[in-house]
């Protein structure tokens, strides 16, 4: 397909090829029904089994015990922010947060309305450019909460966490959702807008330790319940059925390529050749994270002024390299490198950086 | 396209047959710019055009002034059922209610849990077939609520009743947004599903006259407060860009039907082609609905067995006529002929229908 670009955004981003062909194929007619699957009905034989396999896909590549319920909800992660202290909270406990930017910190702001919020660790004092280590919470913590990657600086946990006795952990795992193998049983919640690494906007993978569904007042509005969709695994109302139809898929896809270990392989592979070329530049491109939380995903870097990441953003787009702009709360530019981004994408990617610093050093 | 059916679900349900070619057209590649929609990030300028044209085209298509605020916002109607109520409610103010079949007793249930909630009129007395007349709000109301089409019941408000004073009507208008020209003045908030009239599942139109996003108290969760998503035009966060084109495909082809009006005058004619195979059977199809209050959306009947029902949604199966079953909860039979069902559609369907009559009476 040489009419289509590499792309780079941090999210909504790139699917894999494979997988919007397949789309595209049965979108008049899927698999014979005579319609569309945005047409079905939610309550259909065939709507059903899309939810069912994407649901099953999810416990499989993830290795999931039954201990766990897997929700397809709406409302992306920034409805999770409130959702999940609101569905956690317990009488006279705090809550215990990391704080790695902004996503960290929009996740306080929401669950400092249903109790007190204690910020355990911050890396603010460095811009953000570090996961905090020894990180500690405290046994009172009514649950741990933690932002499993970061977009807009750059940083990623590689080693997750312990908490102290039965705490949960939640994690907001939007931006690395499956881009490594995790032993699930260390947390408690999992969430994740899917518009980065499993796909398209308009729906938020949940993943709720089924004990945990309990703690809600019952005496709460329907659709902020997670037992609400708990119950009804994920139908209580009509979902999103065309984004977990393209989730399904993805996950397929992700399934073929060898599971979420060939990708972490695939994904370490990828981020240090990037890494490699800002490593090696002597100081022509700066990263901004420190070595040791350095982000599978999302490669932030620096030029020695705005002028030339200008320049080396309009230049990469030329060469179809789409989307390289960092976010517009920190400037820079960012390499976007989720599962779907090929091979090809980051050796194009890596030679074009190289050349440009040639050109303009 | 002899290798589609006619889809008679009550939602999601079937789109316009141009608008699934366009977009699979450009499902690789939008216009040029070498990836998807659903690849697109939500802040890029190209999804910052449809985005804006979406907008427009509800402003445009339903005669809205600058008074009203058009969003586009996830979770459906059934999370419009709390966000309601949230965001109108006043200090010892009640919220009035007409209770009108299933989706009314939801929305009552919710607004519950934000002040008292008096039930004006209902036509629960008569298993919910008819639209009540002569309904009568107090002053003394925060807002009034109707659900404007009953899709299980199949009645249609096609009188809008009036508030007094400046008590806001709130609609649900999920199963019947443009299907009939109507003075948006009239309303303070309209809110709909996307699934069954304008698109497919996964993005919930929400319409509110500006001053009453200023009711809700600022110390709200943010992703609960209209206001939110009306000060960044519903890109607070990312949102379900992809269920917004597809919207903005399927408003762009009601805008060249015709619009609004033409598309009512078909609405009209297809129903009544079916309310009269109804009326003409000598009692073969008894309609659910009184004749004042039948919706042109939804068509509920029953025949004289519950086996019989059984073999005429069978065979009209068999001759690509899909989801005629009626709604679970009362039975029966139910033809959902929204905007996008085709007269060809209605016609078959209407064939078929006296057929079936023949051949069973």
């Amino acid at each position: 397909m040489t009419d289509r670009v590499f792309n780079f955004y941090a999210g909504p981003a790139t699917l894999p090829l494979p997988v919007l062909k397949e789309a595209k194929k049965d979108l008049l007619n899927y698999k014979g029904t005579g319609m569309s699957v945005m047409e079905m009905s939610h309550r259909s034989k065939d709507y059903a089994e899309i939810h069912e396999k994407a649901t099953n896909l999810v416990h499989d590549l993830m290795g999931l015990s039954d201990e766990y319920k897997v929700m397809w909800l709406q409302g992306g992660a920034s409805t999770q922010f409130y959702m999940a202290p609101l569905n956690l909270k317990q009488k006279n406990k705090p809550f215990e947060y990391v704080d790695t930017g902004r996503w960290s910190t929009k996740a306080i702001k929401e669950a400092k309305f249903y109790s007190d919020v204690t910020v355990v660790a911050s890396s603010e004092d460095k811009n953000y450019s570090y996961i905090p280590k020894d990180i500690s919470f405290s046994e009172n913590a009514a649950f741990a909460h933690i932002t499993g990657n970061n977009t807009i600086v750059g940083t990623e946990f590689h080693n997750w966490p312990d908490t102290p006795g039965d705490v949960p952990l939640v994690c907001d795992m939007s931006s690395n959702i499956m881009d490594q193998v995790i032993d699930p049983n260390k947390f408690g919640v999992i969430y994740a807008g899917a518009q980065k690494n499993i796909g398209p906007a308009g729906v938020t993978l949940v993943i709720v330790r089924k004990d945990l569904l309990n703690r809600v007042d019952e005496n709460t509005p329907t659709m902020q319940k997670w037992s609400t969709h708990a119950k009804k695994d994920s139908l209580f109302n009509t979902g999103p059925c065309w984004a977990i139809y393209m989730c399904k898929l993805s996950l397929e896809y992700l399934k073929e390529f060898g599971g979420v270990k060939a990708m972490e392989q695939q994904n370490k592979k990828k981020a240090n050749m990037i890494y490699d070329v800002i490593d090696h530049s002597d100081g022509f491109y700066k990263g901004h994270a420190e070595k040791d939380s350095r982000s599978w995903m999302n490669i932030t870097f620096n030029l020695s002024s705005s002028e030339l990441e200008e320049k080396c953003v309009a230049e990469a787009s030329k060469r179809n390299l789409i989307g390289l702009k960092g976010h517009r709360s920190v400037g820079g530019m960012r390499a976007s490198v989720y599962n779907a981004m090929s091979m090809e994408g980051v050796e194009t990617l890596v030679e074009f950086l190289k050349k440009f610093q040639e050109d303009h050093q």
